[in-house]
């Protein structure tokens, strides 16, 4: 055998199985391998005959170094490839505040496991671009030793103290495949196909109910995300519905959204637009200041209810309900209301907060509407087994979210506003 | 007073009547003016007291010589200003089959009149960027002469014959201003406001059927032009009810709207899309061709209707339900169906007859759907008096087609299959 | 004369003086009026005979009632026409932090003009959408009184202080018409026209750079924006470039730029895309984090310079300059760098002391390049007489950045990575 | 063995070689497969061991009936995959002009051979979406008999004639597999990676370029296919500075790209625009039916030039130097020039006619800028193997002249202006 780091380089070997080929999953791999600089050799390939029937493959990937050796298994780890040889996770102690060892793990949003003392443990809250904080009672002395693991979790950087004891390299970590992305004969796979917006979406708008459905029959929450052009497209009295028939259980967004669904509930306007008549006033930003102001008057969104001063619209049905919402502000923010967390990393960790507290139950779908920068922030601190789809007029805002890591995600590149009133009648049979 | 073009410079007397200043109709006017390299002086400026007093403007254009001068006082034909003093047309003979004289009077779509032997003749059939030709009963010889005037006509610069007596100049020629823009107090007038994603479209929907409601009331016909993407959104049955509820009069599109609405009609699939599954085969071209081999060998759509070949969709309820449509063909198309016309100029010739016949009554609304090239085709030949209304997910195509000229366009940014889907309901209460 | 809102209703006397025909500027005022709900009677108009000459025109606006009035009043603030009326400004004192009274009035971001103690005091710092802070000594008694002013400032409402004195209503407040949108004959106005990237846009860099050097040439500071797809797009040596020739005084952008930047700098790729060969890993997220993680490990970007770890790219010659940037955090970051803010108001606030420190010089010009949300965040903040162009290659961010109220914006639709490289070729000489 | 379609259904053997799992060739077949309806089972599988080792795949496809499996060979051919038993292709005669018999063979544009007596014939000009027309001497009476094949071509189904014996089904014709698509080290493949405005396009430039001049060294012809906006954006006087150097070999377009040339050339304007000021005359429609006239007036466009009307520009450039052009009209072309070809199929036959002229030398390289209606014109007829690059602002068009089926295709999402005034830089030195 000969390769183009020959035998001086390092060696791995990694294995995938599952639904490697009609997946297009193997493609991936290889393409990877060969981006980052490293080689590979097919070791063994086990197809699977039919269309249903897994595939095993094994590949040995040779790297100039360490360094890129390691860089390319984190890389395959987000296609569900796994190291073949099963070692102990190296632990290194944190020396700072908010920094990580160099040479951290950098983790996928893939269900993980770590092998400390001799044994795999889950990974509680599996995010991307973190890193793993094992927490020991007593120290690890060698693999199987007497040391109790007590946690393994992801954590950002911002968060990680010192002392605490990060994984290192890829050894000693291994992932769940991704879930079959095609070829899978679900209703919800027709999904799959690239986004565009020459699609049937009437079809579309029922598989997303199906869904639903099905998402709340298994006793999961809905997390919506959304952007203000929700209100501006006049699909607030929509999603309040949804709101009112049980289809929404944890709102994530910014000031915008929540400001124009106040102005409009205040004044009838969004941005100035006067919804009932259509007619647009370009620059009405002065309602919308107002209705910031009244409700900072009020102290919260929930004392503005209580007060008698919002008595409709999305943010109004949700303090009704008593549901959830997470408001995190940015720097385009006026105001901003109240209940808007400005400092991000807070927001974040409120975010955070929903997606993994036992006591709120699990979150089972994610649809984000209307939004790049909510829908990025959440799809980075999405497990990668909660399905999201994001709907959207434009497609480059589809496609980045899709880009960004989340191959979970699915795209719709629709009219907002007849999106949400179309599901709105499908799930609750209203009007609006 | 001094002007820029001193006494030696030509000058003329514009007048603009009307709801001169909150449309911004002067504006436009003196903007025009100056981009052109010429000057004005405002000689007389009444104005309407109250919003809905029409005010009236004299202003006096100089220009560097008589041709700027001549170009300007067309431009200004495209707003509505008229040239005070009431002078004959000149009318040149032309020389050669398919060429104009230099100095031929450019057309608006404006309502046209022309001073010829003394009296203002309306031009019959009003379009853009042609000439007009007066055709006499013997010869002028003086203003107010014997000559009697047979018609006025415009004529695209393919189709003028040598001979014929050409408008030259702007002299002894009147356009009526357009309807007004804005300030309206009508419910469809929301709609002129900027192009944008970001509008309330369930609304729209429902101003729309209105329209439709009140064309057919007046006993006229709505001109639909489609693109393909009608049918690969999945809108086909959602036109087809459309046309079978009497809502859709004559169609004007190109082969590719009728071969995937055949394709779908017989195989299901729209450019080997499967829409009832929403699962797509990208590139299952080979569909199209068959279904187009099919109705070639048919001999015509209305043949394959006959024979059972074609039995649902668009094209299907059009040949049921005797209305006209016109196919032209572009270079880009397969095929094509044995009604497409492949001879553009030909094609523009029958679309100008669906809009100009008495016998088939007059059009009196018109909707484009997904097409930019059969749009702005449409809108080249539709004089002002038509709405015109442009439907589309791309704002790129919907701006184009309202920058093109076509003063009464206005834009739906939305998704073409919820939109038609809607519309449906609307109209006809079908549920596709 | 009738209105339709009989003598019962209120009524003010509005001028507007200036280029009001030619820019349109008194249709926008007539439309807004009946938009809100009022309506107008003109009462003088003086219109300017040749296109030099200003026009005056007065209009008298009826509302139904004193609300109504003091929105179209402040509404047409925006438009730069002011009450014909001299009265004082009425002053209520803020009786909660973070609250302002009900009636506050909202700032456009004009220069504005407060009349307190009979005298009309200038706004130290225009910025749209914030109260009026007057700062008195004393107590002020009557029109003329003892009472001195101290300040009298623009503040936004999450800064404002119980006890503080703020403008209520319009009265009393004036606005310099903004500067003259069309019919200019300077070079710079070509930019006026629509949005769009059919321009030639080689004509248009030349023209920014000619601005630029008269910014330079007037001792006044540039001020960037920009996103991540600077990097991404290859554009960070030419952005480096401009900075090291001193065409960038201060940058404002967020966590993204600044990532991408450096990861380019460390490890030659710009969110996994290794730019020298353009061939992509779309997923290779780990770099962007080791990049992030390495910055945190120095303390600082500054810090990472003089360390030697970041020794090239956009941050290292702002650093090496001396030059200040403000990078503000959002929900979605990885990280952050240490250097970001994390909280949007205290960024907010970063961005106001740049623009109004008397110290750091005044800055004369801003372009916004690639980025929505700072950009967005930016026009929130900026004078309206400060210049300010946004170059996209999506037109939807151009057009919403100018639609957000920031009439000064100008939009350059067109390639980013190519925008920068030739805008650095005209003012640095350097091929990048 | 199971499969879906048990022992009764139809089965075929389809092999596939070549770099068939990183490309992700493998993934599309067993895609299409299970998309139309068939099954399949993996009967071999020789995988490469290394990158550049060649795979070869061996499947049985099982179909519930003979049509369908006929057609997934079809469409499998489209992917390089061929049936492994040898029969001979089954001729059926056409019974009417511009009918195919109903069980045709659908052509891919990838390079074809059939089957006649006893023999593989390529095929004379592959192009997709056609029929194959066999010419025989002499009548066919078995495999391997006296029959002599007089050529082997594509036809499309409007220029069938009867009597013409045309390939029907897919056996007896194979397919060279594309060209490698990914993993492939030369230069130019960066261009692989999706479609994206994200890209350091001052590279792709550089690498266009030295394909460009690749393609001139082997002695092969450059083909330019260009739409108006290439005028627009100030492109022209580039492109005629690479028309002047050689670079431009035969352009493809409609009347709107020559149209504008000779507009600029003659007013200096392009649909109405002031190029040279940047200034907007948005409806300044006069000026190019003025310049219309007046090439119909000379006659031709070679007339234009040697009278002396038209003296600059891209087609000025094009007659001086003796260049072939192909212009084709369209249903909204207004006009035309006289050198416009009205009827499609006229001007689909002009430009295969450029692509498979013996006299005319073979066209290497097409580039596509600024047009999707000729753009995908031109992906019809063009065979796989010449590469066709697609310069746009807009994704979308990009991405739908990939879609088409152009394998081939790769998209540079960039202003045009620029992109053609940094190319002209590149390859002739000219600043234009």
């Amino acid at each position: 055998m000969t390769t183009r780091h020959p035998s001086g380089g390092p060696r791995e070997l990694v294995e995938l199985t599952g639904h490697v080929l009609d997946t297009g999953l193997f493609t991936r791999v290889l393409d990877d391998v060969r981006a980052l600089g490293a080689d590979y050799e097919v070791v063994r390939f086990d197809v699977g005959k039919e269309h249903d029937d897994p595939s095993t493959v094994r590949i040995a990937v040779t790297a100039p170094d360490a360094a890129t050796l390691d860089s390319v298994v984190m890389r395959l780890h987000t296609h569900g490839a796994n190291l073949v040889e099963v070692e102990p996770a190296r632990l290194t102690t944190v020396e700072r505040d908010g920094v990580f060892p160099a040479d951290f793990y950098a983790t996928t949003n893939l269900p993980t496991q770590v092998r400390v003392a001799g044994t795999w443990h889950p990974v509680e809250n599996p995010e991307m671009d973190c890193g793993i904080v094992v927490e020991l009672e007593g120290e690890l002395e060698g693999e199987g030793d007497a040391a109790v693991v007590r946690s393994v979790r992801t954590v950002p950087v911002s968060d990680v103290r010192a002392g605490s004891r990060i994984v290192s390299g890829a050894a000693g970590v291994r992932v769940t495949p991704p879930p079959r992305e095609a070829g899978d004969d679900s209703g919800f796979t027709f999904m799959q196909s690239e986004v565009s917006s020459e699609k049937p979406q009437a079809l579309v708008v029922r598989q997303i109910a199906e869904e639903m459905r099905a998402v709340k029959e298994r006793g999961q929450r809905i997390l919506w995300v959304l952007g203000p052009a929700v209100v501006h497209t006049g699909a607030a009295p929509s999603v309040a519905a949804l709101v009112r028939g049980g289809w929404v259980d944890v709102l994530f967004g910014g000031n915008a959204i929540a400001t124009h669904d106040v102005e409009q509930a205040i004044y009838g306007t969004s941005l100035g637009v006067d919804l009932s008549a259509g007619r647009g006033v370009e620059h009405g930003h002065e309602h919308h200041l107002r209705a910031i102001n009244a409700v900072r008057q009020a102290g919260s969104l929930a004392a503005a209810v209580e007060q008698g001063v919002l008595t409709s619209g999305i943010m109004h049905a949700l303090v009704e309900g008593g549901k959830d919402f997470v408001l995190v502000g940015s720097v385009r923010d006026d105001g901003p209301l109240p209940d808007v967390r400005t400092d991000v990393l807070d927001g974040q960790r409120a975010m955070r907060a929903q997606l993994h507290s036992p006591d709120k139950g699990e979150v089972g779908f994610c649809i984000v509407v209307a939004t790049m920068l909510h829908g990025v922030a959440t799809g980075n601190v999405l497990p990668s087994h909660i399905p999201l789809v994001c709907v959207d007029i434009n497609p480059a805002t589809v496609t980045k979210l899709a880009d960004r890591g989340s191959a979970q995600a699915r795209g719709v590149v629709t009219d907002v506003g007849l999106f949400c009133a179309t599901l709105a009648r499908e799930l609750t049979g209203s009007e609006t």
